[in-house]
Protein backbone atom coordinates (compact mmCIF):
# COMPACT_ATOMS: atom_id res chain seq x y z
CA UNK A 1 0.00 0.00 0.00
CA UNK A 2 1.51 3.32 -0.79
CA UNK A 3 1.40 5.60 1.95
CA UNK A 4 0.24 9.03 0.23
CA UNK A 5 -1.36 9.65 -2.68
CA UNK A 6 0.53 12.21 -4.46
CA UNK A 7 1.75 15.13 -7.14
CA UNK A 8 4.65 17.49 -7.72
CA UNK A 9 3.67 21.10 -8.95
CA UNK A 10 6.16 23.59 -10.58
CA UNK A 11 5.09 26.40 -9.01
CA UNK A 12 6.16 28.09 -5.88
CA UNK A 13 5.90 26.62 -2.59
CA UNK A 14 2.92 29.39 -1.52
CA UNK A 15 0.83 28.90 -4.71
CA UNK A 16 0.81 25.38 -3.92
CA UNK A 17 -0.28 25.68 -0.59
CA UNK A 18 -3.06 27.65 -2.17
CA UNK A 19 -3.85 25.36 -4.67
CA UNK A 20 -3.74 22.78 -2.49
CA UNK A 21 -6.45 24.02 0.12
CA UNK A 22 -8.73 25.15 -2.98
CA UNK A 23 -8.46 21.34 -4.60
CA UNK A 24 -9.62 19.60 -0.99
CA UNK A 25 -12.23 22.39 -0.59
CA UNK A 26 -13.48 21.57 -3.64
CA UNK A 27 -13.91 18.17 -2.15
CA UNK A 28 -15.32 19.15 0.79
CA UNK A 29 -12.34 18.80 2.68
CA UNK A 30 -11.82 21.94 5.49
CA UNK A 31 -8.41 22.49 6.48
CA UNK A 32 -8.73 22.58 10.19
CA UNK A 33 -5.28 22.82 11.51
CA UNK A 34 -1.89 24.08 9.47
CA UNK A 35 1.78 23.45 11.01
CA UNK A 36 4.46 25.06 9.46
CA UNK A 37 7.72 22.25 10.22
CA UNK A 38 10.08 24.97 8.91
CA UNK A 39 8.87 27.67 11.59
CA UNK A 40 8.23 25.19 14.16
CA UNK A 41 11.74 23.39 13.69
CA UNK A 42 13.60 26.41 13.24
CA UNK A 43 11.77 28.61 16.59
CA UNK A 44 12.24 25.64 18.66
CA UNK A 45 15.54 23.75 17.64
CA UNK A 46 17.49 26.23 15.65
CA UNK A 47 17.25 23.81 12.54
CA UNK A 48 16.65 24.77 9.46
CA UNK A 49 14.43 22.60 7.36
CA UNK A 50 13.41 23.09 3.88
CA UNK A 51 9.71 24.35 2.97
CA UNK A 52 7.55 22.17 4.52
CA UNK A 53 3.39 22.32 5.70
CA UNK A 54 1.23 19.55 7.11
CA UNK A 55 -2.62 20.69 6.66
CA UNK A 56 -5.06 18.68 8.56
CA UNK A 57 -7.57 18.48 6.34
CA UNK A 58 -11.51 16.79 7.72
CA UNK A 59 -14.76 16.15 5.29
CA UNK A 60 -16.82 16.37 8.07
CA UNK A 61 -19.33 13.72 6.55
CA UNK A 62 -16.78 11.42 6.29
CA UNK A 63 -15.04 11.74 9.54
CA UNK A 64 -18.72 11.49 11.24
CA UNK A 65 -19.11 8.36 9.13
CA UNK A 66 -15.49 6.74 10.53
CA UNK A 67 -15.90 8.14 14.20
CA UNK A 68 -19.00 6.20 14.43
CA UNK A 69 -17.80 3.47 13.42
CA UNK A 70 -14.65 2.86 15.08
CA UNK A 71 -14.31 5.76 18.19
CA UNK A 72 -10.61 5.16 17.81
CA UNK A 73 -10.25 6.54 14.88
CA UNK A 74 -9.60 9.94 15.51
CA UNK A 75 -5.70 9.00 16.23
CA UNK A 76 -5.54 9.04 12.49
CA UNK A 77 -7.47 12.13 12.10
CA UNK A 78 -7.34 14.89 10.39
CA UNK A 79 -6.40 13.18 6.91
CA UNK A 80 -2.45 14.98 7.00
CA UNK A 81 -1.70 16.84 3.74
CA UNK A 82 1.46 17.26 3.20
CA UNK A 83 3.16 20.37 1.26
CA UNK A 84 6.71 20.20 0.78
CA UNK A 85 9.51 21.43 -1.23
CA UNK A 86 11.15 19.28 -3.70
CA UNK A 87 14.46 18.29 -2.42
CA UNK A 88 15.45 16.98 -5.92
CA UNK A 89 13.98 20.53 -7.56
CA UNK A 90 13.82 23.96 -6.31
CA UNK A 91 11.39 24.73 -8.75
CA UNK A 92 9.38 21.87 -7.69
CA UNK A 93 7.09 21.28 -4.41
CA UNK A 94 5.62 17.79 -3.66
CA UNK A 95 1.65 17.38 -2.38
CA UNK A 96 1.30 14.13 -0.32
CA UNK A 97 -2.27 13.38 0.88
CA UNK A 98 -2.21 10.19 3.69
CA UNK A 99 -4.05 7.39 1.89
CA UNK A 100 -7.07 6.87 3.84
CA UNK A 101 -6.66 2.77 3.36
CA UNK A 102 -4.17 3.39 6.05
CA UNK A 103 -7.10 3.60 8.43
CA UNK A 104 -8.10 0.02 7.25
CA UNK A 105 -4.72 -1.51 7.24
CA UNK A 106 -3.81 -0.31 10.83
CA UNK A 107 -7.44 0.07 12.91
CA UNK A 108 -8.39 -3.44 11.50
CA UNK A 109 -11.77 -2.67 11.69
CA UNK A 110 -13.73 -3.75 8.58
CA UNK A 111 -16.08 -1.48 9.01
CA UNK A 112 -13.92 1.25 8.04
CA UNK A 113 -13.29 -0.40 4.78
CA UNK A 114 -16.10 1.87 2.96
CA UNK A 115 -15.27 4.89 4.37
CA UNK A 116 -11.44 4.69 3.44
CA UNK A 117 -12.60 4.06 -0.18
CA UNK A 118 -14.75 7.06 -0.30
CA UNK A 119 -12.48 9.24 1.25
CA UNK A 120 -9.51 7.51 -1.19
CA UNK A 121 -11.31 8.93 -4.02
CA UNK A 122 -12.66 12.40 -2.74
CA UNK A 123 -8.87 13.03 -1.74
CA UNK A 124 -7.48 11.30 -5.14
CA UNK A 125 -9.94 13.95 -7.00
CA UNK A 126 -8.58 16.89 -5.13
CA UNK A 127 -5.05 15.56 -6.12
CA UNK A 128 -6.18 14.80 -9.74
CA UNK A 129 -7.07 18.71 -9.91
CA UNK A 130 -4.04 20.18 -8.95
CA UNK A 131 -2.05 17.65 -11.72
CA UNK A 132 -4.71 18.52 -14.53
CA UNK A 133 -5.25 22.20 -13.53
CA UNK A 134 -0.71 22.35 -13.33
CA UNK A 135 -0.65 20.93 -17.21
CA UNK A 136 -2.78 23.22 -18.69
CA UNK A 137 -0.36 26.05 -17.01
CA UNK B 1 0.17 -4.06 17.28
CA UNK B 2 -1.97 -1.83 19.32
CA UNK B 3 -3.00 1.41 17.79
CA UNK B 4 -3.22 2.99 20.70
CA UNK B 5 -1.26 3.68 24.18
CA UNK B 6 -3.80 4.54 26.36
CA UNK B 7 -5.47 4.72 29.96
CA UNK B 8 -8.49 5.67 31.33
CA UNK B 9 -8.98 8.26 33.73
CA UNK B 10 -12.01 9.17 36.61
CA UNK B 11 -12.65 12.92 36.07
CA UNK B 12 -14.13 15.87 34.64
CA UNK B 13 -13.65 15.70 30.42
CA UNK B 14 -11.97 19.36 30.92
CA UNK B 15 -9.46 18.26 33.60
CA UNK B 16 -8.59 15.42 31.64
CA UNK B 17 -7.55 17.54 28.44
CA UNK B 18 -5.65 19.47 31.46
CA UNK B 19 -4.19 16.83 32.35
CA UNK B 20 -3.18 15.22 29.30
CA UNK B 21 -1.69 18.77 28.13
CA UNK B 22 0.36 18.80 31.28
CA UNK B 23 1.65 15.29 31.00
CA UNK B 24 2.60 15.75 27.37
CA UNK B 25 4.64 18.88 28.07
CA UNK B 26 6.61 17.16 30.83
CA UNK B 27 7.90 14.67 28.34
CA UNK B 28 8.95 17.30 25.85
CA UNK B 29 5.52 17.53 23.45
CA UNK B 30 4.04 20.50 22.86
CA UNK B 31 0.39 20.37 22.21
CA UNK B 32 0.41 22.12 18.46
CA UNK B 33 -3.19 21.63 17.29
CA UNK B 34 -6.71 21.13 19.08
CA UNK B 35 -10.05 19.89 17.42
CA UNK B 36 -12.83 19.58 19.12
CA UNK B 37 -14.90 17.04 17.26
CA UNK B 38 -17.70 17.23 19.08
CA UNK B 39 -17.93 20.76 17.81
CA UNK B 40 -16.93 20.29 14.79
CA UNK B 41 -19.21 17.52 14.20
CA UNK B 42 -21.99 19.95 15.56
CA UNK B 43 -21.68 22.71 13.89
CA UNK B 44 -21.00 21.38 10.31
CA UNK B 45 -23.50 18.20 10.29
CA UNK B 46 -25.67 19.30 13.11
CA UNK B 47 -24.80 15.96 14.33
CA UNK B 48 -24.54 14.73 18.23
CA UNK B 49 -21.08 13.17 19.26
CA UNK B 50 -19.85 12.80 22.87
CA UNK B 51 -16.96 14.94 24.45
CA UNK B 52 -14.32 14.06 21.86
CA UNK B 53 -11.06 16.61 21.54
CA UNK B 54 -7.64 15.45 18.87
CA UNK B 55 -4.63 16.72 20.21
CA UNK B 56 -1.93 17.11 17.98
CA UNK B 57 1.75 16.40 19.91
CA UNK B 58 5.12 17.14 18.94
CA UNK B 59 8.30 16.19 20.33
CA UNK B 60 10.32 18.94 18.18
CA UNK B 61 13.91 17.05 18.39
CA UNK B 62 11.98 13.66 17.62
CA UNK B 63 9.92 15.11 14.94
CA UNK B 64 12.85 16.97 13.50
CA UNK B 65 14.86 12.69 13.42
CA UNK B 66 11.93 11.51 11.66
CA UNK B 67 11.72 14.37 9.09
CA UNK B 68 15.53 14.23 8.53
CA UNK B 69 15.20 10.35 8.19
CA UNK B 70 11.88 9.89 6.63
CA UNK B 71 10.70 13.44 4.72
CA UNK B 72 7.14 11.86 3.94
CA UNK B 73 6.77 11.37 8.06
CA UNK B 74 4.82 14.45 8.01
CA UNK B 75 1.84 12.57 7.02
CA UNK B 76 1.92 10.64 10.71
CA UNK B 77 2.91 14.13 12.27
CA UNK B 78 2.10 15.57 14.76
CA UNK B 79 1.21 12.41 17.02
CA UNK B 80 -2.34 12.50 17.80
CA UNK B 81 -3.88 11.98 21.61
CA UNK B 82 -7.56 11.62 21.68
CA UNK B 83 -9.38 12.84 24.99
CA UNK B 84 -12.99 11.13 24.96
CA UNK B 85 -16.12 10.33 26.65
CA UNK B 86 -15.74 6.74 27.69
CA UNK B 87 -19.17 5.43 26.15
CA UNK B 88 -19.13 2.85 28.90
CA UNK B 89 -19.18 4.94 32.06
CA UNK B 90 -19.82 8.71 31.75
CA UNK B 91 -17.72 9.54 34.69
CA UNK B 92 -14.58 8.66 32.78
CA UNK B 93 -12.49 9.80 30.30
CA UNK B 94 -10.59 8.01 27.70
CA UNK B 95 -7.10 8.95 26.89
CA UNK B 96 -5.49 7.43 23.59
CA UNK B 97 -2.10 8.51 22.10
CA UNK B 98 -1.01 7.27 18.82
CA UNK B 99 1.43 4.50 19.20
CA UNK B 100 4.48 5.65 16.73
CA UNK B 101 5.32 2.14 16.22
CA UNK B 102 2.87 2.89 13.50
CA UNK B 103 5.14 4.56 11.65
CA UNK B 104 7.73 1.84 11.31
CA UNK B 105 4.91 -0.32 10.31
CA UNK B 106 3.17 1.80 7.56
CA UNK B 107 6.37 3.78 6.47
CA UNK B 108 8.66 0.77 6.00
CA UNK B 109 11.63 2.62 6.20
CA UNK B 110 14.11 0.44 8.86
CA UNK B 111 15.99 4.13 10.27
CA UNK B 112 12.77 5.00 11.94
CA UNK B 113 12.26 2.07 14.47
CA UNK B 114 14.70 4.40 16.95
CA UNK B 115 13.11 7.42 16.82
CA UNK B 116 9.76 5.17 17.04
CA UNK B 117 10.94 3.40 19.98
CA UNK B 118 12.11 7.08 21.57
CA UNK B 119 8.69 8.84 20.55
CA UNK B 120 6.78 5.42 22.01
CA UNK B 121 8.94 5.51 25.60
CA UNK B 122 7.89 8.63 26.09
CA UNK B 123 4.36 8.95 25.21
CA UNK B 124 4.29 5.65 27.70
CA UNK B 125 5.21 7.62 29.96
CA UNK B 126 3.03 10.54 29.64
CA UNK B 127 0.26 8.11 29.65
CA UNK B 128 1.83 6.18 32.89
CA UNK B 129 1.98 9.43 34.77
CA UNK B 130 -1.65 10.18 34.31
CA UNK B 131 -2.33 6.64 35.29
CA UNK B 132 -0.12 7.34 38.34
CA UNK B 133 -1.57 10.79 39.54
CA UNK B 134 -4.94 9.56 39.05
CA UNK B 135 -4.40 6.17 41.37
CA UNK B 136 -3.09 9.05 44.03
CA UNK B 137 -6.34 11.13 43.89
Amino acid sequence: MALALSTTLRTSFGDAVDRTRKALAEQGFGVLTEIDMKATLKEKLGEELDDYVILGACNPPLAHRAVTIDPQIGLLLPCNVVVRADPADTHMVLIEAMNPQMMVQVADHPGLAEVADDATAALQEAIDSLTIGASKN
